[in-house]
């Protein structure tokens, strides 16, 4: 059995002390390099593999520091601070550079955890929107790879047809999950969480350049609780705060169809003009 | 004159290398070790101290591996991405531990950038909310030194008056600033946005073990912006967005009095039970 192409393409080969080799995917690629979730996937793969690791992911923190070029790259993976219940990790992936130098193109935190069972509950009900089967599928054209990898249903705040610079909020709700089907997991998750459009392109319905320059998920679900998921749909939600001199931030919040709320996540996104 | 105690608790001396040493300040002293807003202020201090910097931050990522011992410590800062508008930072702190050796305390990462005017809009108006003047100042008897050091006017969701068990929301919204007047800087802002006591002890009106396991924040704001707020208000806003398992997520939104937004910010918090 062939290997779904998510996993063909977070997939890292270890050869000790939290060194890992992996190469970009031309399923995954973006306008300049990979598209970013699957960047971030890959940084969480690493920890996840590696033989130190204790807990569950609850924090990671990728921060793109360059476009990945199209090729290998290396990935470090190190526990810098284990404790009773939490474990930090420090990440870093790098490429060999023209001028055959490594170069740091994203630099990573990962905090991992003991779960517990405590007193639990959710305080952002997921919304009110029509069941997956009631929406149709996201359907335009699409300039780059990566978006052919997702089924997407948007239920609000889809990409602007016409780009005539009419200003509107900058929400988006979808329902969301791999095109072929694949079991929800940890890596998928973070993935998913960066599946949204630049918010800019929403709310000034005007294509300018935008790439995403740090990131952070804060997991919810373990890996038992996103097993329940399956291949089922996602919805998720993003929505700007401000955009203020070339950046804009996104508060993103991911839901299982029955309303578990699973991570929420940031960004803050580098635009031109 | 004497140095703000602010400015001494985060105050540096380099080395050089992006090596810098500094103490913890018993001014800021939290239940165990300091006030994680002083250890970001510390973090964001060293990069800003650092001979190779470019632009301002715009993104602050602070993990708590472990409570900092009173006493010295030492900052590395350096900056392992340079671009043409963005700058990656790694930064770590360091103490001696009870072996004799360097333990990581704390790892971080801060992105600086050079900001360009641009088209710009804030999509989270400041909630309307009594003017700081005509709100009562919180006097609550405090066990911990560093709320001391803030002035705070809570407008709604304070610390319950009396730990009942009975469930709320989890929002609170306080006008803050520094007890002896300072102005506020990038420094200043990053510590502001670490102020708010654990949701969970709102939320469940019952007072367990909590601390922030890491923390994001997302300037809005450039140096600039902040002179303009000089000793003024600042309205903080937080919220829980789930509790689960023994962590709980934080959305924080900080504006000045005009209105205008500062930053934004998160954090994932350990509670027991």
């Amino acid at each position: 059995m062939t290997a779904h192409v998510f996993d063909q393409a977070i997939e890292l080969t270890a050869s000790g002390d939290g060194q890992f080799s992996g190469a970009t995917s031309p399923a995954y690629a973006n306008m300049v390099g990979p598209f970013g979730g699957i960047t971030a996937a890959t940084v969480l793969n690493a920890v996840l593999q590696h033989p130190a690791l204790l807990g569950e992911p609850l924090s990671l923190t990728v921060n793109f520091c360059a476009a990945l070029a199209d090729g290998a790259f290396a990935v470090s993976a190190q526990p810098v601070r284990t404790n009773r219940s939490t474990q930090h990790w420090v990440v870093a992936v790098t490429q060999t550079g023209a001028s055959g130098e490594d170069e740091t193109v994203v630099t990573a935190s990962v905090v991992t955890a003991a779960r517990r069972s405590t007193w639990s509950v959710d305080d952002e009900p997921m919304p009110v929107v029509p069941s997956p089967a009631e929406v149709p599928p996201y359907a335009a054209p699409s300039p780059v790879e990566w978006i052919r990898r997702y089924a997407m249903r948007p239920v609000e705040g889809q990409i602007p047809h016409t780009w005539d610079g009419r200003t509107s909020d900058s929400l988006t709700r979808l329902w969301m999950r791999d095109a072929v089907p694949r079991a929800l997991d940890l890596c998928g998750l973070a993935a998913l969480a960066d599946v949204f459009f630049p918010r800019i392109w929403l709310r000034r319905a005007t294509r300018v350049p935008a790439g995403t320059v740090s990131m952070t998920v804060y997991f919810h679900a373990g890996a038992a609780q996103l097993a329940e998921v399956g291949h089922g749909w996602v919805l998720g939600q993003a929505r700007a705060q401000a955009f203020r001199n070339g950046f804009f931030d996104q508060a993103a919040l991911l839901w299982s169809e029955t309303g578990h709320l699973l991570c929420s996540s940031h960004q803050v996104v580098y635009y031109k003009e």
